[in-house]
């Protein structure tokens, strides 16, 4: 058993080359892929994440509207006329429970539709970070991606520490059989020296502008570490709830 | 006294825009910024960093042949009809004394093209550490940019250690007064946790691949701290060596 990882600390140096033939991670911590690992455990039928807000209004004709919600942020707030914005805290209960949400993101869902051209698009974060590590080993996926969305190209400090807690994860399971360029290194040594993931998450560049926007609460909740164990899966350019993968 | 340092893992995200208005330091450890400290201690007359072997060609009629040599690598290895390669050991004595250098190399000259739209571009390494972070300071810049040559457009860990350990320098100086962007953070907390160079040039992808060339030496001439006091500058796209600045 072996693994070549890869890790990109944004999602612009991330090609359709480097893509192909990889099983790719795509972190968002702050706050796409929580608030996909959240909608996902609270019933969504299912969800698109798309590249951007021109994308997300060209999709909703072609959709039923009694299910479907226009979900997404521009500089962290909510994109006018949209049903959702992107707090996790937001997609909980009836407000999404078998809805289908076109979901809509500077970086987070950009670097997934970035992934289109790889095996599979799992969606990590700290909430879920065990069962990405969990879901790699068990797919015995030989080369990974681990794709920090990042803040416009540059690197976000909560991604590259959430990435080095998974890397660490798979050191662990993987021992000196495990390939690692030079970021997952450096993000793994970085992971080892850091303990407390809210307080890190707090002081990231996006935590404090979040901050500032009134979203402290998310950064608290994005801060939970293996809150959940499920790993949505972006197939075909799709998130299949759990409730409908069930029935197909 | 304050300063706002951003930190680049890896030259393609530096754009013209980011350039505007900042000092910049290059650093390419592996060895771009090492040769060339190197080639600058042994008294060449001037450096012209250039972005690739057709620039470095192009240029040649236009100089004084018997001084000009054409220097620099590809994947590592001298380019074919080159005078020297990227190897910080070949730039010493009457090879390089009162020289012009044409340097051209993938990753490192390139980001000194790059960053030519900037205030200063000064060439930083382990060799040069302490004196660059000096440089900075008594320069009174307000804008740093510290821009990691990296390799083909991904973090080196060699390159972030190297940035790192010069945040950590600043940070010492301006306390609070120094803002830093994510990367500067995370190479800072990474090199908090470091102690030993030539271990971690040694590991680096880059560090291995040169090994495996047969250039192990470079490694450890290239790790070595504060072996030197001088910052060559780029102005004007050329470095000015020296004896020939005492001269103007």
């Amino acid at each position: 058993m072996s693994m070549n990882l890869c890790l990109y600390v944004a999602a612009d140096t991330f090609t359709e080359t480097r893509a192909k033939g990889t099983h790719v991670v795509v972190i968002d911590v702050l706050r796409a892929s929580s608030t996909i690992v959240q909608a996902y455990e609270s019933g969504v039928e299912r969800i698109i994440p798309v590249a951007g807000v021109e994308e997300a209004t060209r999709l909703l004709p072609t959709l039923d509207r009694e299910k479907a919600l226009l979900c997404g942020e521009q500089e962290g707030i909510k994109v006018d006329g949209f049903d959702l914005g992107n707090s996790p805290l937001e997609y909980v209960g009836t407000a999404v429970r078998g809805k289908t949400l076109v979901f809509s993101t500077t970086n987070g869902t950009t670097a997934m539709v970035k992934a289109a051209a790889s095996d599979e698009i799992a969606v990590g974060c700290f909430l879920n970070l065990k069962a990405v590590v969990a879901h790699l080993i068990s797919s015995g996926a030989e080369r990974v991606s681990i794709l920090c969305a990042g803040t416009n190209g540059l690197l976000s400090l909560e991604d590259f520490l959430c990435a080095g807690l998974m890397v660490n994860g798979l050191v662990e399971a993987y021992h000196n059989q495990l390939g690692l360029n030079d970021a997952a290194v450096a993000a793994r040594l970085l992971a080892a020296s850091m303990t407390d993931i809210f307080e890190v998450v707090s002081r990231s560049s996006h935590g404090q502008y979040l901050s500032n926007l009134g979203f402290k609460d998310d950064l608290e909740f994005c801060s939970r570490l293996d809150l959940y164990s499920s790993v949505p899966t972006v197939v075909d350019g799709r998130i299949q709830g759990r409730t409908q993968s069930s029935h197909r």
